[in-house]
């Protein structure tokens, strides 16, 4: 079946633009010898798990207890990591369940409430739970200082059910190097073990090597790119895989184009650009504007193009931030020179628990 | 079970307010003779839909052929309007078919490109589809000028498959009713029929009235308010009945709490609060405030707050915008005092065709 055949709105994915970024990072991480640990919560979907798995990843990372259990049941069931704090009885009943169809599954953590409560959880169910701590590395979210992390470490050092595994962070730019190297300085001093030391983020993937205490690396969004990364200079157009094909569905004034796609398609991720905050990016029109959107329409200014795009027409749009525009969606449609290749069901949509 | 029970993040609506929002603004529209199309694309649920229908709803708005697919394949088939140009054989085919299924389906048109299209699939299928032309009210999106509409309607009236049934606009402020009346007088010129004029938008649903020209109106979240609703003064905190329920997972600082929630759960849609964009409102902790978000982590300041939310603890989040939410779930569970009465399948989620 051609794309053009398939009903618009639909999300599809650039199979040959896809299979050369897993190449390209796969080869960057090989040749350094860091640990790729590609994070599921971009894709959410088996195939490309398993494509990253067969190119030479180390295990996954996936961001939600359920986006684990889809992994491992779908046959992933090495190494696993969630980066996340734990929390509450159910989870950690399903958590632990998860450990017996995996080799390893390690989580995150950053206080005595969370790693009381992962060790209980083991300790009762009879498994072992890999525990990294989280470092704040300038999101100001979660995460702690190197000296409170040495402290949670003796703890977990100490609690049944548990394994200290190191320490992990989000986002590791190279200028965080001297608070990792204090932070394994004070594991060192206390005898504790960190085999693990994990950094993150697409943003700072190929200068992974500038941080050599790094042994591991999560990234998601390489796979596929997205206008954020294609501003930035890390994908060209070529390279982000990750297309909604739209029609334009209203051409009510001349400069002005209406597509049959907006947040509930696109999501609702703004990129600040030199003309404004914007949805996406118009691959046949660059000289196009999203201006604004609504759930079901994208509103882009087309009065800058040499040549304006009619209703009924297709265009191509990469969207700001690929993680939350997968989310929206159901299937995904590989696509190869054209043609449908396979469909994708993005199972672990929506696995918010 | 009790609503304590459940495991975090969650989807709740609290009935009695549910209950109560529909009956106030069933009450106003009844009172005023304007009949009420409540919009399903908040809330995606069937049951809800029904419990409109009952209260007197004189038909469903659904904004794409998928969610009306779900509705009246879910036993609302009555009258249906989609307010969107349906565009491509695919849905056109679809549309037609689900002609067959309800008394009466109206959609909406800005094109010569779109009527043309309906006309000849509903001529093909043996159908008569109802066409309301949208008039450009504000949004600068979809929508024609007066004259423009007059001349649409022209076409409209002589081409095969197809019933003029008048007018629509989004939003319909009381300012635009000289709009609404320059065009239906070009209308009557014409000898054009306009059995229906149809406003919309809750923002402006209680000052319907004053522009009597209206026959309609659809609204979509009044059922269940929302962090912008609360600020504008449209509903209170008592009265914003989607909630979703979250867990304080890190505390990592005095003045910080991570909770469990963010873009994947709330959705990314920002509200302009005096502190600063916000994706979201906690009932418990009104000082608190979302500095940011990442698609699993909301990040709150609660440094404001008397006493500080400890980790572990649960608390209610109000969406920004209910409409984009209710899309990132599969479940919504509704309440009433603190028990769980239902579990509803959000069953047209994600229906962006």
């Amino acid at each position: 079946m051609h794309i053009h055949e398939l009903d618009t709105p639909v999300l599809t994915v650039e199979l040959d633009a896809l299979e050369k970024n897993l190449d390209r990072y796969q080869r960057y991480f090989s040749e350094h010898g860091i640990g790729l640990r590609p994070h599921i919560k971009t894709h959410k979907t088996l195939a490309i798990a398993h494509m990253q798995m067969r190119r030479g990843a180390i295990g996954l990372t996936c961001q939600k207890v359920g986006e684990a259990e889809v992994m491992v049941h779908g046959g992933i069931n090495g190494d696993i990591l969630i980066p996340y704090n734990i929390i509450g009885q159910a989870k950690l009943e399903r958590l632990c369940a998860l450990a017996h169809h995996c080799e390893r599954l390690t989580v995150a953590a950053d206080s005595e409430y969370t790693v009381r409560g992962l060790s209980g959880a083991a300790a009762a169910a009879g498994v072992t739970l890999g525990v990294l701590i989280e470092i704040e590395t300038g999101e100001n979210r979660t995460g702690l200082t190197p000296q409170q992390a040495a402290d949670l470490g003796q703890l977990i050092h100490k609690l049944p059910g548990l394994e200290l595994r190191g320490i992990m962070g989000f986002p590791t730019a190279p200028a965080i190097r001297p608070l990792i190297q204090e932070t394994l300085d004070l594991f060192d001093r206390h005898g504790l073990p960190h085999p693990v030391v994990s950094g993150g983020s697409t943003r700072h993937a190929l200068q992974a090597h500038e941080i050599p205490e790094l042994t591991e690396y999560r990234i998601g969004e390489y796979p596929v790119g997205g206008y954020g990364h294609l501003l930035a200079g890390r994908h060209t157009v070529e390279q982000c895989a990750l297309r909604v094909i739209a029609t334009v569905v209203s051409r009510p004034v001349d400069g002005r184009a209406i597509l049959d796609c907006g947040s509930k398609t696109l999501s609702a991720s703004i990129l600040q650009t030199d003309h404004g905050p914007s949805i996406g990016y118009i691959v046949e029109y660059p000289d196009a504007r999203f201006y604004g959107y609504s759930e079901e329409h994208g509103h882009v200014d087309v009065s800058a193009c040499a040549q304006k795009p009619q209703i009924g027409e297709r265009v191509q749009v990469l969207p700001v931030h690929p993680c939350p525009c997968v989310n929206e969606h159901d299937e995904l449609i590989a696509v190869r020179g054209g043609q449908v290749e396979a469909v994708w069901p993005i199972l672990a949509r929506g696995k918010i628990r």
